[in-house]
């Protein structure tokens, strides 16, 4: 529902701590990572507190960061949508601005003829491609835009067109297959053909620029432009601020409008920039990437000493006295996956009127016992502004 | 939400065991049948898995047997529909096909003027009707059209009509009432003119037919056609069979086009049918019909029998290894109630990936503590799929 109408003022400062990916499953070799890891701290919060789970976008389905993240944050992600090109610009912590049309790119290899040889250019390491696409940003220059490109990982790489009247509406120049040239940019609109002409035009200069190279071209896919998402801030009334240290979780905060604080060297610095803007905003976005990480790469051990890394600090963020605390996740990455999951993660809600239940540990079978219930995790949002003391009441 | 753009392949196996009107409740002298009937090897399944409970339509709302199978099979009853005509065909194991128009039809007694003496004929014994309705089978003739007439039960029988251009909009023929002669068919719609002339035809057929007999008219109502479904398969990229004895649920499983496998004679058949045409399908609906029986009857021992039947063949179903198993019911058969109830079923799930919690008996009461929750029937389907590793990730 919307909550325009309820908004009201509050001096209530609410932290909302994520652990990337907290979620997991037990098997019959064990628990979840969570229920195996040692976490006083969370237990004493979860204890005094209420627990409860929340599922990302349904049942079964398996949320990608962007998602995972609109739904923390109380939009429903099947409601809205963060596009893959803006969600590209902000892991490379490049701001993707309303009219800048952003591509997906990879280094390429072409033969004389201009024919595809290797599509990823023998997927050419990282040392080798970043001087390349150095070359790229400096060089190429088209008149009417600006272009920015950074290199991602290895072939792969951004590009991103900055001018008035741009359209996405270009059509993908990567054929899928060798043997063929590169495929012309082509306007899948008659609107974008001067956009169409002007990547032909930087897919040129590649050309120009990197000859002789292993890796002389480029193609391009996934077009895309900002859609705009309505603002954290204006949507809840909050002055909202990301400790994040990795560009897509920060790339996404800026994209949702909230203040994005100096890039933290670690959890320890997460939590002394906490302390230092606290009393500047009203919600914290504390964002934890380890245990994420260590899903992906299958690493239990290091998925249960990611988790205990947040717990060590959990006692530094409490002595702030924040007056609602959530700590939970975006989605599961189950190390026997290694991949994201669609299983619900487990919400941990400390708040003086968030109430109190039974459960006296952190993981996601004790949350099953808990209060808070099986949810939708854009539900969460609103639970968090009532006990902020946020919401008016609904109806006389 | 629309699965398609997530569906992916995957070699997994799915074995869905449905106990028709499974669903029970407590009172003062017991449990439920499922808690108080000997379980040992769902017991054991649910202690390797998860548990879950599961509302068919929705909170207090009693299913019949289109809705209850719709959503076991993922579609939300509220959105789509089986025909009664549908249904009806399918319980007589007469396939509806798009285009033809079947009404359900009763036997009555027709004085020398024409008018109703009684609508149910005496509630004629069906092994009087059934020559009855064979004789018109035999003897009906209508220019055009092919005309299949199927008894049911007493005074009940199908009638359908097969040809081109034909049309459902026709009014029922059965005053409700007597002393009044049946209500010539009337077209509801233009298009439906001819239907109604035709039925009109069989109509007075019937009544030459059937001269100086007890049963000497025909009643029809409820004119159906075939509602086109999204066929199962194509929802979800399974290729999909039945495995079941009724003609009700084998004709449902029909209309969704999955393939129906030989009629089996006994439980002990539908295992080793399952085994047969195990390497052939990829989801398997296993289809149960004494529990519900046995509720309709009133007879609690029997239930818990027909329960205990199919824990006895447990054993051989997971001897194939099936990647996923989901063991459920379609609505609740209290005996307490001799019928259908809205009662929560309880739902057991064993796949690697679906997680285990700390039930370790199946039944209402220790489901409602498991982690799968208390769900819409409809959305446990894409949860199978997960665990079959069928569903991509949603968004970047």
């Amino acid at each position: 529902m919307d909550l325009g109408p309820l908004l009201t003022e509050s001096d209530a400062k609410i932290v909302v701590v994520l652990l990337d990916g907290l979620g997991g499953y037990a098997d019959s070799s064990g628990g979840t990572e969570l229920e195996d890891a040692s976490t006083p701290n969370l237990d004493a919060l979860a204890a005094a507190g209420t627990s409860g789970r929340a599922e990302i976008v349904g049942p079964g389905i398996t949320p990608g960061s962007g998602p995972g993240h609109l739904a923390l944050f109380g939009y429903d992600p099947l409601e809205f949508e963060l596009g893959r090109g803006a969600l590209s610009a902000a892991g490379l912590d490049v701001q993707l601005l309303p009219g800048d049309v952003a591509a997906r790119a990879n280094l390429c290899a072409l033969d004389g003829d201009g024919k595809i040889i290797d599509r990823r250019a023998g997927r050419i390491a990282s040392p080798l491609a970043v001087p390349l696409v150095e070359r790229l940003q400096e060089q190429i220059s088209i008149d009417g835009v600006e272009v920015i490109i950074r290199h991602e990982r290895e072939h792969r790489a951004m590009v991103m067109l900055r001018g008035d009247g741009l359209d996405p509406r270009v059509g993908d120049t990567d054929p899928q297959t060798t043997g063929v040239p590169p495929t012309r940019p082509a306007a899948l609109d008659p609107a974008a053909e001067r956009t169409a002409r002007l990547f032909a035009e930087l897919e040129r200069q590649t050309h120009e620029i990197l000859a002789g190279e292993r890796a002389n071209g480029i193609l391009l896919r996934g077009f895309d432009t900002l859609e705009e998402t309505p603002g954290f801030g204006d949507r809840y009334g909050l002055n909202a601020a990301a400790v994040a240290t990795y560009p897509m979780y920060r790339g996404i905060a800026r994209l949702l409008g909230m203040e994005v604080l100096r890039r933290p060297e670690d959890v320890q610095d997460q939590v002394a920039l906490l302390r230092e803007s606290y009393a500047d905003h009203d919600y914290f976005f504390v964002h934890h990437k380890a245990t994420d990480a260590a899903g992906e790469d299958g690493n239990r051990d290091a998925k249960i000493a990611a988790i205990e890394q947040i717990d060590a600090v959990i006692p530094d963020i409490m002595a702030l006295d924040p007056d609602v605390v959530m700590v939970t996740g975006d989605h599961g990455t189950p190390p026997q996956m290694e991949a994201h999951s669609w299983h619900p993660v487990p919400v941990l809600l400390h708040a003086e009127r968030g109430g109190r239940d039974s459960v006296t540990r952190f993981g996601e079978s004790f949350a099953s016992q808990g209060m808070l219930g099986l949810r939708r995790m854009s539900d969460i949002m609103p639970i968090l502004l009532a006990c902020a003391g946020r919401l008016k009441k609904y109806g006389a």
